[in-house]
């Protein structure tokens, strides 16, 4: 199986990004982290890009804020997905790291999840794996099922104790 | 090849998909259009998202104006990966639907796109496609040097023009 | 009487909802409380959504985050009157729920209240019943009349302290 | 039947509130108009909306721009249904509108429907008015089912131009 | 001297109201203070504007929050200046006050003041009052000389710190 | 009577700054108009600051767009109340302009009006000369007087046409 | 004296480019324009900060529109002062480009000028140059004074219309 | 060497400048902080900016928050370049300032910086100084160099932790 790569332009990211290395971990698909700035270490960064597919990465995730530009530099330097996660940082509640994400130009596109989306974002890049594994996407389609499950269980608990 | 399936909410967005369905083209990448609405034929949009994988779709690209449901509503309904285009309609410039297609709950993720980047949404899911096929990526390779070197031919008229 | 639906995506929206629900039982009003997620269990929704009017509810309120699709998805399957109350998630402060709550397109209303407005949106799901409904209407004026008897004892308080 | 009262705070929303108005004739809902402004009439508006209920009208529209506060100002002098079509004026795209028709505080609601959306204005005031009356119902669903026609009719244009 | 009619929407606006108390104090100029809300006190918000000029009132500040209508409200019922204070509430931060008591029609103006920002509302009241009277003008050149002096000493306190 | 002071930053701002004028002329209020810029010609705009209530001066309104630092500036520099006109520019519609004029900090208040609001700048300019200017008030009574009845046949205009 | 370095993302950004090209036309100030895409030509934009310095080169000037991350990847490749002109774009009035060249994180500044600012780029690179060179500062001097007499004659001509 | 002069508009910036002031002395560059409010000391504050290049100041660093209008007004009286610091107060998490800051018309450059962002004001002044500097360039160089190394041992650190 193909590797996810994860690069946050900070390890003050973590925090945030750890929630989409847990979903990976979950569904056992393998991954790389890495702290590489598109600012601090461009040429680390563009190496890795560079690099990716080579070495059996098949998605990447790039978690940046502010002036988020981690994904687009990573973009610009591979044709593997790349799925950008826009962090919030102390002011403008992650709308600037949003916006320097998803409003890429022609040409080079970053796959942008919500705001911190972290989880989400390891979701989609498995997804785009299981796009040709039958056995990955049933692991979805069952994590679904548990999200579903979750959500009736709620439905119940609440409908207990408001409906009679 | 697995095909790309492009939703459309309303046909008043075709001139914005225009764009991504020439990049296709362009990629010899098959692919199949429609218009079906998250709120005027939600069961077609959710049959269309449930049967989509097993018809041989690989990815489903959901163009969608002002309170953007429809990538959000087939996202739900497949493991797909599903890739989101805000299109601007005549107030707010599209931030309405750039939120209301990015800001996903964890559990159902959407790839967000620029507002009305529909030919990123069509290289974005030729990528995905390409994650397993060498000579697809070729291609997208061989796009990023045609794009490469128009931009140096624009700098070598500009540089004609201002540097000596 | 007809009743009155209240939907939250998540039960993280449960202390939202709990004024709207308060304001309910003040004014004896019937309901039912629900937890389905637009997303997460998108036919339960509909479903509960297509069987509402049969089961005599008169009006559905739905409350969500972020990109808050449930509201619509409610409102594309019923033509019962569908309130939203747009909720404010970690951040955009829940300007990105307002936009996907209210910038509906044509065809498909939602009712939308403010953000965070759960009180506001059971009193206008009463209003609604009470358009046909003399008893209830006044038992809403008499609330309003409370609400105009406190604002002036409060303006007392202040004139007392404060003009002389 | 109940009458719908339509109120815009100038006449220059008259191209917007046409459209609720065409809507309220096609389905054959009695309705009256008038301009009222909040600002420059406040005494008309407020004698019209405490008179509204004894006058025989179920619901009332207001349409208003900038800082409006015609739907305000009408909500608080009825326990009728008040439904809010913000309207976009010269600058900020009916942002401002928006803010000042849905931000209503605790109490007094305001039902806000999309920027400009007047069509969808009456057809939530149609579907109050059809809480208790099933014909009326019955027509909002046809009007749904030719909706969802207009719908599938394009998708299979679209269809037969792109997909062979 | 005519006397500043200070109207709150709600007793919660006080703490920041008072800053503006404060300040009227503090130039012993006569103030007066009131909580009308322009939704659940309508009647007695709009007689106190009609009556204002009457009872000796020179300026009408009015403060509130949300969809801020209350300075509206009173400027619609009287042709005394009225200042603006866009409240704070718990979401977004005042920009919804501040559009809905800002952008106000042609006809009826409202001098807005930043958000919570009761001082400058005192003090714009008193410059008003001021126009005609020299010795009121007198006591803001004051004002404005102390403020002088503080920054003045902080800079010196400041450069005695860094500067050497 | 005392004059009001129009300044604008730019003679680009005249088409807006002239709703203004025709304001003040048919109240037949003395004025004067300049143009000074905050950045281009400090010296001047702070000049005529300072001088403004001894040549005779009551009110200054300052219209600017972008970052618009005039009103802030002129307001520095006298006690005399200063109106702002924030105006519209190529960028943003005029909500850079809005935020630098209207969120002064403490001690320098500036009345801010709508994003081109001259015609109420010229107004709320004439109700401050109005305090105890029984004559002056008089005039604004009518010319709200005649507001209304504009609003009034044009509600008789639309009552014609729909209301039968 | 040193060059100033002009980078346009896109060839489409010339006719903004082309006011700070005149601007340094009109001063004498030498300096060379390219077009290097950030995304497009990342290894050129990169090799070109890189070498700039060592080319002569003293003050960077970069214009880029939507995600801008051209003025960072720039200036995270030499520490010449580098200056961000946002250019607008079809949606979002530039505001997403703002914001992703001003709000760079600690490290790497970019100097941002207003949304399609390009004279005052210019103006700004001249001013650095100027620094340590008193015949250009000269220069910006007389500019400034130039600026100054036009706005002088336009207050005379419209004092001369409405001031008598 | 020039020094570079730092300006805030309040003490109550100190917290936020004081990390530019920690980075000009790490690189041992002078500097000299002041307290000047544009509005309340405009003279201090404009006799400042007109003596700063006799003084030997080189470049000008001005940190205010709100209606921010302290770089604009030290722009327009000196043409030493200016570099704004758009700082946060309690609302609006300084879009205001950056906003009254950043959009500066034709004539006056500011550079700004990200909103609180000080030390990459500090660092972009030193930058300026070091355009006819190698030695200070070469400082400049060194801190880059510490700062990759910085996120290369968190990356190492980061690897040890997830990848093996």
């Amino acid at each position: 199986m193909k590797k996810i790569g994860i690069i946050m332009g900070s390890d003050s990211d973590l925090p945030i990004v750890e929630k989409g290395i847990k979903e990976l971990e979950s569904l056992e698909v393998p991954f790389e982290v890495h702290v590489y700035s598109a600012h601090r270490t461009p040429e680390e960064a563009i190496a890795f890009a560079k690099g990716a597919r080579a070495k059996g990465f098949g998605v990447l995730i790039c978690a940046a804020g502010m002036a988020a530009h981690l994904a687009g530099v990573i973009a610009a330097n591979t044709t593997l997905p790349v799925i950008g996660i826009p962090c919030s940082a102390a002011n403008l509640q992650g709308l600037d790291a949003l916006l320097a994400t998803v409003m890429m130009p022609s040409g080079i596109p970053v796959a942008t999840v919500a705001i911190n989306g972290a989880a989400n974002a390891a979701l989609l890049a498995v997804e785009m794996l299981a796009v040709g594994d039958d056995e990955l996407a049933e692991k979805l389609e069952e994590k679904r099922l548990e999200a579903k499950d979750k959500v009736l269980q709620k439905d119940k608990a609440i409908s207990d104790k408001y409906n009679h």
